[in-house]
């Protein structure tokens, strides 16, 4: 199908990784740690990339812990011109009750805001735990400004099976980010034994 | 099973009275139009109760229009002592892009500020359309800070018929109103042809 950029190399870019060779899509690994990119890339059956070049994959999703999304693409810069950055994190608060940022806002929000010309953002996976990820066929919500991206968001998201769920404006990636805190509490309160992720269900009209 | 005092008479008392009395409830409506509660109650085959007396249900579930609750809390003073008070509300901004209060709090929040000793708060149902509710078998997410009434409160969610499932404290209520605005941003993009809410899937482990 596409060609995705992992930057990140711990578990959910190998899912995220892992879905996106089996959906056909080409894919590269990128790593500040050239030989775990180097094996997280074998593993998958990906290329590796070097770390701050310009991504060969058009849509490039950080796969990254929350704090660490903004500095990488400030220091990626340039070389995300054009890219459709896809923002997966989840900026919990020590207690798991709140954002750790201002409420205002969210992590997609403070990347758009740093992205380079023509990159564009989307917010997506970040309600999915990484197990259902591996194994369940969960909705993946998505949140964007540019219907474009949208659209190439949504490609991808069908090329590894999930059914991709348009929230609206990239505004919405704070309410997104909320239902990632939500998804921890349900599991902490033992919904569905940490095997379920929150999505639609349809009802006959 | 239990005893709802529905304060208000709108479509979702009308929503949420039908369903209680069909998963055998004893129910009562109060209106502070003592005529449209008559209505009500009538064609709900409920009873109709005194606006500000105090109500005969244990759970008191406000279905008003967001700005009304936080007032009829106020007006109904002591007289919802001990109560369980379930906040259906939806805070909207005119763009229904964000909420129209604080971004720190929630009307389920506020209501706890001025509600009565003894009584305690729930969020249910925001996240649910009332078509989906006279039609459908949605998830119903709930918030609270007492256990006893979230107990309460699931009990009766179960007595309709529909699935409770328990986010977390009170401060969730605040995530809760985001996935109001989520569930509004998806029927806006044409999700589901609105006949959805927002619940969970579960997967095999």
């Amino acid at each position: 199908m596409g060609d995705i950029t992992i930057i990140g190399t711990g578990n959910m870019a190998r899912a995220i990784g892992t879905l996106a060779i089996a959906g056909g899509n080409t894919v590269e690994v990128m790593g500040r740690d050239q030989s775990k990119a180097d094996d997280l890339a074998k593993a998958l059956g990906a290329a590796a990339g070097e770390w701050g070049a310009v991504p060969a994959g058009d849509i490039v999703i950080t796969a990254l812990l929350y704090d660490g999304v903004v500095p990488v693409v400030v220091e990626y810069a340039d070389a995300l011109a054009g890219k459709v950055i896809v923002d997966i994190s989840n900026p919990f608060n020590a207690t798991f009750d709140g954002l750790a940022h201002s409420e205002e806002t969210s992590i997609a929000q403070e990347v758009a805001n740093v992205a380079p010309a023509g990159a564009s953002v989307v917010k997506a996976f970040n309600t999915i735990f990484r197990n259902v990820l591996e194994d369940g066929r969960p909705n993946v919500f998505i949140a964007g400004d540019s219907a474009q991206a949208k659209a190439s968001v949504t490609a991808f998201i069908e090329s590894i099976g999930l059914r991709p769920l348009d929230v609206g404006g990239l505004k919405m990636a704070h309410w997104l980010e909320g239902m990632g805190l939500v998804t921890v509490g349900l599991a902490g309160n033992g919904v569905g034994h940490g095997d379920f992720a929150l999505g639609i269900n349809e009802f006959a009209g």
